[in-house]
């Protein structure tokens, strides 16, 4: 089990006292396809299987797990960890980084518009799988999903410093919580958890991220099919409107008495 | 004036009201190199400038302000909002994406142990500038500053929901405060804002940073030279690490009664 956090040195102020303090681990994982790499994310170590099929799965590279054929971390004995993932694809499914790179600045522009994000909307919609009818979740259940978030959120609880992304039926049982240094990786690895259980998509579950919800996790909601996703921080103006594209039941703000909910 | 923040309908629970609401506004921003496409960011309208210049500085393309030679939105009368910037560099300054990109990818790895957190501050060590010895801010002092950016920052005063970035002198005055919906571009303004006033390296004023310390923004620091940086919410490990290797002051959990110093 890789380590989510680590004891660091901390000066205390006002009193200015040496202590132990915990923060939370951040290293950097190349991911490679056949060989060939890809890309590299900073994150927190742990469930990188689940992090590098969230992510090739919520960037539109891989629609199942039947399109990964292996994963494997590299293993180099000079290295004190291994910070390298290589995946084979299966036959047909195709990615290589400079493909990746245009297809991320496709999602960006068309010829209509220019940069801007209708294009970005509209390209994001290209992606989303059709769904069965939308389910809108109670706003009362949806605050007491925090609360039920917390006794799993143990890196959280060292560091004060480390975001968690959960899945809960839409009767409110947690089914999966990570926590991650970055939302997103948080979100890659609960949607890969899905994946790799060979669950997707992931159109019975309510998403609930512990910072803001902004234009990339829900466009990576989205992709994975999810109905209904909450933040406990602020929604930004692309969110709400791809939220509102999708259908996507998007809230913010979620507290243990409140929530805005923006669609 | 680009716009910074937008109104949108939101529903609040308890009660199930509509109201009108104001979010940060998110859109694509695409950099160009001599018209050639360097990377899309997600980023707040407004100072795109100082976003591109602070970008394209602190991520090791341009030294100072005569590495840039032209700076100009691409007017599209299709487009609602200029979203594209193309930049010319001074001669002999050269970037294109692919050897940005790859520039990316060695900062996460060395020959000697692959693709890990040393590695990577290993190859930040090579691009912090050197500077004269070190200050180190008073604790005290540092904990006014939260206070001082509030009436400046009027986007997250409608929204709740956007960063801040602020630079201040040794003495605590606010020279300049940026807002953005992404932490590392309000960094990227402020700092383009010094570097489009020839003022750089940065290595006479206080970073505040409203959100988390990741590794990225100590990076995006330590190219600058700022000696000193403090963050609202926590640091990561390799943040630490870091700031440790290049002497410079870092601070998290700032309040306005308290703080963690990192070193």
């Amino acid at each position: 089990m890789a380590e989510a956090t680590r004891p660091t040195p901390v000066i205390r102020h006002p009193g200015g006292v040496r202590e132990p303090d915990t923060v939370a681990v951040e290293e950097p994982m190349e991911l490679r396809i056949e060989g060939r790499p890809l890309l590299v994310t900073m994150r927190t170590p742990g469930d990188d299987e689940e992090l590098a099929a969230g992510l090739l799965y919520t960037e539109g590279v891989i629609d199942g797990p039947d399109d990964l054929t292996a994963m494997a971390k590299i293993h180099d004995p000079r290295q004190p960890r291994d910070n390298t993932m290589d995946v084979r694809l299966a036959a047909g499914v195709d990615a290589d980084a400079e493909r990746f790179a245009s297809a991320r600045r496709d999602l960006y522009a068309s010829s209509a518009c220019g940069v801007c994000g209708k294009a970005t909307i509209e390209q994001v919609m290209r992606r989303v799988p059709a769904l069965p009818a939308r389910r809108r979740v109670d706003p009362a259940l949806l605050m007491t999903l925090p609360a039920l978030m917390r006794p799993h959120q143990s890196a959280f609880e060292a560091t004060g410093g480390i975001h968690a992304a959960a899945l809960f039926s839409f009767d409110g049982t947690l089914e999966v919580l990570r926590e991650d240094i970055g939302r997103h990786n948080a979100v890659d690895k609960v949607l890969g958890w899905r994946l790799l259980a060979d669950r997707v998509p992931v159109d019975d579950r309510v998403l609930v991220v512990s910072g803001r919800a902004g234009f990339e996790l829900v466009q990576k909601a989205a992709i994975a099919g999810v109905p209904a996703m909450a933040s406990v921080g602020a929604a930004s103006s692309l969110a709400v409107e791809l939220a509102r594209e999708v259908g996507m039941q998007l809230v913010g703000f979620l507290k243990h008495d409140r929530l805005n909910e923006y669609c």
